[in-house]
């Protein structure tokens, strides 16, 4: 049976990545790819966007959508994926233009369209935000929303305390996350050092000789360098498509579970971080006045929080999901 | 000429008798009225503005918006307004339905094709967040935006220091504030005290013998109750009539300024306060990183502050003008 | 019958003031001198003070207390009082050293051994913050606080929403309004437009012709321009002897009321904002859990709100007073 | 050669054990204990204090400190610890009375008077941080800070974000980690599981047959049954005498790093949270204006963050240190 999929991205190096991945994947049925500004300007993700579906022969429909956070000023990551987001190698302009219509209306109609559809995003959360705030309904309609951001009880990377996709719109991410929608949160901290994509094997990538095999690694050259300034991790990080490769075969996570999430928007020094419920203190009484409305929110209204994080992967799994696309 | 007017309100007794001014004047015509939950849920505040038209024989499209704030529990006013946000009559269903479109894309659709045109806000700014979400553009279309809301200076009505209508949605405030809208802010303190309707006022609007006067004092007999509750003002507040008064006619406002406005969405004891720099301190180092966002916003792209925050009104000609659509 | 106080100031220009109209009035017998971080540096401050005691010649005890606020980063006002807080003048160093001890037990110690003292507070908090940190029970001690500090439901002088003396340490603010002093707050607003000092009667004191009527104009040379460049207002603002005149003379205050007051040390805009509870809304359900602490606190303890707020002064007895310590 | 410790203890169960391993030091001599309100009230934490430094046969001198935090409501751990923070035995009255002078004021006396001093911190922050507001000076006459509290880049035990110790006083704890103390954090993460005293271990503790090893155990038996409750650990949880383990004996800290750390005290989520800026980025032009007081704070003077963040410790070996005290 084919699988729905719905996503959103803010295309960039690894998003393309990802993009690949699904629109491959032979039992899954891209319905709708909505783009959002993150790592690179909307237009531009979304010229990207449409570029991915020219080389996977695809005609998926590509919506643009927000053009900047809800609140936040507007704060892309050039710096890590080339000027155009694709490693400034210069690619032509995609074949199609965008859909008319509006990332959020795409994202409302289809999800609406496709019960039991499974969202993916990888970038911030500002589209879906606003297409919660005009259809609050369409969180019931979702199956599985996977989402590449945040990080669990540890560091994250653009501040000591929080993952980019969530730091660059927190209250989108916080409309996102007490939505009800059954979320799989993949943090970040599960796609760097030995899920990185080592020089070895970008070689062993290369070697498969496919255009969409070259591309991978040509359009991720200033993201490979980034990665080692960044963090000095080895190799190349590529969080979008660790993350798709959990929306596509669930089994890579080998390690979940359950938890309130709660998305700091106040905070000094923790703005964007994800506080994950880990001990269940959320109901105790000391915790009640601050978790109340995760508490009392849609979630708590079925029993138990539907957040699920993932805590471990099966690193040479998704690695072979990544190369099965590619050869 | 006629101007053309959008009106987003959350329709109870005061917005009702705004929306009949506004049907009712002479050189306006009210393109399409956006309904958001604020006073009462959006359900019974959409089956409010259709009576509304219904009793001003207008089919003036009405759409349905947002039933939540962006990130806010909702607070609605019903102890205010009665259950039914008007009064508790027990007033028939409207003949018409609201439009099929959500009242974001109505406003969307309204204001690019009518540009130009007058935005008045009576309820919490959920909807016209929304708007400007997906379509920023809309704000160099909207020739003055009327907002009913926020506090200039001094006390709050809700908290001791913000306004119901900022304070229902802070961050939707937060929005609109910094979207470049030119924004004329009319405070609930312009609303109180002898801009109140007193109790010999009351009987002489009721002894037009009009539909549309009985209705306008049977609707808000529980809000005159409750304003002296709140505040132990004499008569009857009626905030979004006055604003609407401004609306309509410009010169019952007597003494306004421009200047930078935040919205405070942070503070434990100002969530939703309006902070009008009326020493225009923003631009002063000191103040330079938490104005930032506003001084280097599109307001601040056109040199000068676009609020203009009303002082104070004609108080004779804001009831002459409301008696004048009764009669 | 004699009156004891205990002055805590950072002391500038107008501080100086204040503290000759203290040392000089008939019935008020000045105990303690305590000094605080703010116009000045501390260092700076307590010479200050030292010189004015030479000057009135007196020998009260003058303790050096707090360098800078508990959390926040030191913002002195040297700008507007000159380098040396007393108009660069060039004034002699001062006859005396202050006490070895420190003034926070200077404060604790005079305020145990003078039951019914009425502290005056000139600068931030800061000195009064960390005594009842020490010592909580200080509180019961004290017969009033006269704070020169804060705004009362009107804008600030050094942030749209703040005063500086609490906006300087918010922290230590919070700490002594929620401490059961028996607080009088005297808010920069009275202390300014025509409660100002004239050209007029600057020379009407100059002509008085004591050493301490011409020091009290000289060493407020900068600050009458200050005043000008800070607000256009005319004359000479001098916040701190208006408070001291009405802790002098309660009758100034012509208009005062009882309400919780919270110190905001949150908000984004509104960082050290005084929060006035005018309507009485604090124990409103909707508020109760934000001013839970405050209601709670000791102050409810007691029934009632002990900090009154001065809303309205009469200006002819405050200048009178002025003059009559010039004289 | 003798070192000098000074202990600010909220004298509980874990606190007790802790002393008793300073008093029984061979080479570390026990200048001062402070106390501070926390586990429990500051008198019955004081009397307990008191009574081990009995047990000890000691006469070291025990200062009563703050009886609440600076600026939140107090929050006891009496569930914990048992009423009196010593498992409700029923011990009697300790033999000495505690100094006449503040804890406050013992801290910054014995400090200045035994440069190079160790502090070692076992609960809330407040008297160091009173202490710093009246002599800042005093941090660069200690030599090591060894603090219990603080979670480094993982889950609280009060919240999910914070550890007990900060969260009850976090503005203190801001103080304290702003100040140049050279500060030792030994989190909550590295006094548990594995860390902890298991059923066999008390057994073995219980067989020394000494009058401490009998206490240290009676006293932690409410302790015993909370660490299941709150964690499900297994066996007695002892993060004070973990702590004070490294501050005896720095080898049992196996994995450290100096970093950048600041204590989140506006959050909603995240109050009271210890940010550690593992990879370094406090420096980064985006993170500048949040880090900007920690940069350029007394830590940047110096070139380098002062503050040490222990990883890792080597549990036979604390253990080996705990048994030999007791034995």
């Amino acid at each position: 049976m084919v699988r729905k999929f719905i996503i959103d991205t803010d295309t960039a190096s690894d998003d393309a990545v990802a993009l690949i991945m699904a629109l491959r994947w032979a039992d899954v049925e891209v319905e709708a790819i909505t783009v959002v500004s993150g790592n690179v300007n909307v237009d531009q993700a979304t010229r990207n966007a449409l570029y991915v579906t020219d080389l996977c022969g695809r005609t998926t429909p590509v919506y643009k959508g927000a053009s900047k956070p809800l609140l936040r000023p507007t704060a892309h990551a050039e710096w890590f994926h080339g000027r155009d987001g694709l490693g400034d190698i210069g690619y032509p302009p995609p074949k199609r233009q965008p859909e008319a219509k509006h990332a959020v209306d795409g994202m409302i109609d289809t999800i609406r369209a496709n019960p039991g559809i499974v969202l993916v995003t990888l970038g911030p959360l500002t589209n879906v935000a606003l297409a919660l705030g005009k259809a609050p309904d369409i969180a019931a309609n979702v199956s599985r929303c996977v989402i590449m951001g945040g990080a669990a009880c540890t560091s994250g990377n653009v501040t000591p305390a929080a993952e980019y996709n969530i730091w660059c719109d927190p209250e989108a991410a916080d409309i996102v996350f007490r939505s009800g929608l059954p979320i799989e949160m993949v943090g970040w901290e599960l796609c760097r050092e030995q899920a990185n994509i080592l020089p070895e094997e970008m070689t062993l990538i290369r070697g498969f000789g496919t255009e969409l095999a070259v591309f991978s690694m040509d359009c991720n050259r200033r993201a490979f360098l980034a990665t080692q300034e960044q963090s000095g991790d080895p190799g190349l990080g590529l969080p979008d498509p660790v993350a798709m490769s959990i929306a596509l075969d669930p089994s890579i996570c080998t390690a979940s579970s359950a938890h309130h999430i709660a998305v700091e928007t106040v905070g000094v020094y923790t703005r964007g971080m994800t506080i994950v419920d880990r001990f269940g203190v959320a109901p105790d009484v000391r915790n009640a006045a601050i978790w109340e409305p995760y508490v009392r929110g849609p979630q708590a209204g079925q029993g138990e929080p539907k957040t699920r994080v993932c805590w471990q992967i099966d690193i040479a799994r998704w690695k072979e999901v990544l190369y099965s696309v590619l050869r």
